[in-house]
């Protein structure tokens, strides 16, 4: 079967690969969709990242090169011997976070983790062997499609919950990317009333609109902070930072309330310059977000397959695995309209 | 009557002032021990830093040649026309923090405030007129001397409820100045188990161990990250930054655990280089405090006189008002083994 495999930076190549033998506490997924994320293109631009080169990697066992995607759906199609809670039809979605799992879920992140598809075998390929604890149901009416785009909305909602967010409050979202706007999406389904997204691209601000934002705001055009004073005064409860630069850092306390939270979404490249006293006067906290605990990401299957968070926005592009390179990676290099793009592989 | 008057940046003055007419809503104090602030000496040192100079200060209408002091005790001496709660010859506690008071306790820090003491006359003087609202009963049979060190304790206090610190937890102090201990303090009497301070001062140490540290660590002597994992595996619930530079910040990261908190209490004179990715892999949420909420003021009050926090011991010399220059800021630059120095009002 074909598969997009990474052998090295700027080297994925989509070539034939044999499916490996089925453990016993696997399952044989057939893909059907599966979408290309951020570190996906971190790994084929300036990877490795999180792809283990010289050494299987600890909690997988897997190594480069190996087939990338951590984002899809799709069917069962064989059942490993001691798995019994799932049979051969059942449409699922897959969590690639693989932990140590000696620590309560959630904590566990923290102890180390790895994911399919970038520590081992993934999703960009026909056929996958994942552990039945990484499956969770999806009702059969759910298009898979859409199902593809549950992991990265997990990834929003734990960034929700980490924020503390309540029912009614306020939010401001620095950087409408894919994951941004599925911020947007996840603070609407959590009952935030303003939801405000800036981001340099109207491209992307359009697309926060439709994801959920109830304002945005282009800090080319004005000023971000007095415009979201003016919609908030005081300043929003919660702000996310999903841009991962100096200037959204400094912007995202400046925009968030006295005792309000700011999350901090985005990989940074480099260190920053931060003042503690900005903090300190402005009276906000400050956390993080890595991933999704397994209760999240259950949270996340019920809450895209009842509609909740309407994630068929978010999707920008559907291309043929073959062309993963020029019109996936390439294209959302290029191209500012592109959040999420999904590899077809039911065909 | 003699007072210690901030005329300018190395210009404290100890002269005669006249006690300023009493507005009927306060009352005179006569103050019995005030102590001196790491505030005060920024004041004396590099000031003005709150002291108000060139116009009236907004909250209070003070302003520069002003009485220093803001940690103070006394007994009242004379009861403005409207003080219906207070009578000649209670023992009083100061809360010296004004504010505006619009938003709730504890968040109207963050609207603006101001100190009896930085912002108008204080208490390095024989009598100070206070509004009612600022006063706290003292039992008469609590010393007061001691009650001089319950505003700084008040910091200390509201930091370790910052850090939402739990029975039983542990804590880590970076910086064991007199906040530092304080903190120790009140980290001991919230029931925390582990209380490791961390400094370059041994007789800082010292006297940290004498205020409840159960742990010191000097890391000129030892890796003091090492040196906390081991003491505390997977590190401390709540850290405390108290030394306001950089490597005390870096630092206080890695000793804290995973979803643990690291509250910075100290003042930070410069910008520090931040990478947000070392908060997103440790899983430490940051904080920050300033001053204190009335209700933690009250408990402060409740802690130290029912002797659950011991303050005796940061009580390091006891001074004249007249050697207030030489005998108490000069001292506290030079001399490590000062924590907190009281100026005797009391003859």
């Amino acid at each position: 079967m074909k598969a997009a495999v990474w052998h090295g930076v700027k080297d994925v190549r989509v070539e034939d690969v044999e499916l490996k033998p089925l453990k016993d506490d696997e399952v044989v997924v057939r893909v059907a969709w599966a979408g290309i994320c951020g570190s996906d293109l971190h790994e084929y631009l300036e990877g490795p990242v999180f792809i283990p080169v010289d050494a299987p990697e600890e909690l997988t066992g897997g190594h480069a090169p190996l087939t990338m995607g951590h984002e899809f759906s799709g069917v069962i199609d064989k059942i490993g011997a001691n798995v019994t809670d799932w049979k051969v039809g059942d449409h699922v979605s897959i969590n690639p976070t693989v932990t140590h799992e000696v620590r309560p879920d959630g904590d566990d992140v923290y102890d180390g983790y790895a994911f399919i598809g970038l520590s081992t075998d993934g999703g960009f390929t026909s056929f996958v062997n994942v552990p039945a604890k990484n499956l969770l149901h999806l009702p059969e009416d759910f298009p898979l499609d859409l199902a593809a785009t549950i992991e990265p909305t997990a990834v929003a909602v734990q960034a929700v919950k980490e924020g503390g967010l309540k029912f009614g409050e306020t939010v401001a979202i620095f950087g409408a990317g894919p994951i941004g706007v599925l911020v947007a999406a996840a603070a609407k389904a959590a009952g935030a009333t303003k939801i405000i997204a800036v981001d340099l691209s109207e491209v992307r601000l359009q697309k926060a609109l439709e994801m959920g934002a109830t304002d945005v705001i282009n800090p080319a055009e004005v000023n971000a902070i007095e415009k979201i004073h003016e919609l908030v005064p005081g300043g929003v409860d919660v702000s996310f930072e999903v841009a991962g630069v100096q200037p959204t850092f400094t912007q995202a306390i400046d925009a968030t309330k006295a005792r309000g939270t700011l999350v901090i979404v985005s990989i940074f490249a480099h260190p920053i310059q931060f003042d503690p006293m900005q903090l300190m006067n402005a009276g906000v906290k400050l956390t993080t977000t890595i991933a999704y605990s397994k209760k999240t990401f259950q949270q996340t299957v019920d809450l895209v397959t009842s509609g909740q968070i309407d994630v068929k926005p978010v999707i920008t592009k559907k291309i043929e695995l073959d062309k993963i390179v020029t019109d996936g990676f390439d294209a959302l290099v290029a191209d500012k309209s592109q959040a999420k793009i999904l590899v077809d592989l039911t065909k």
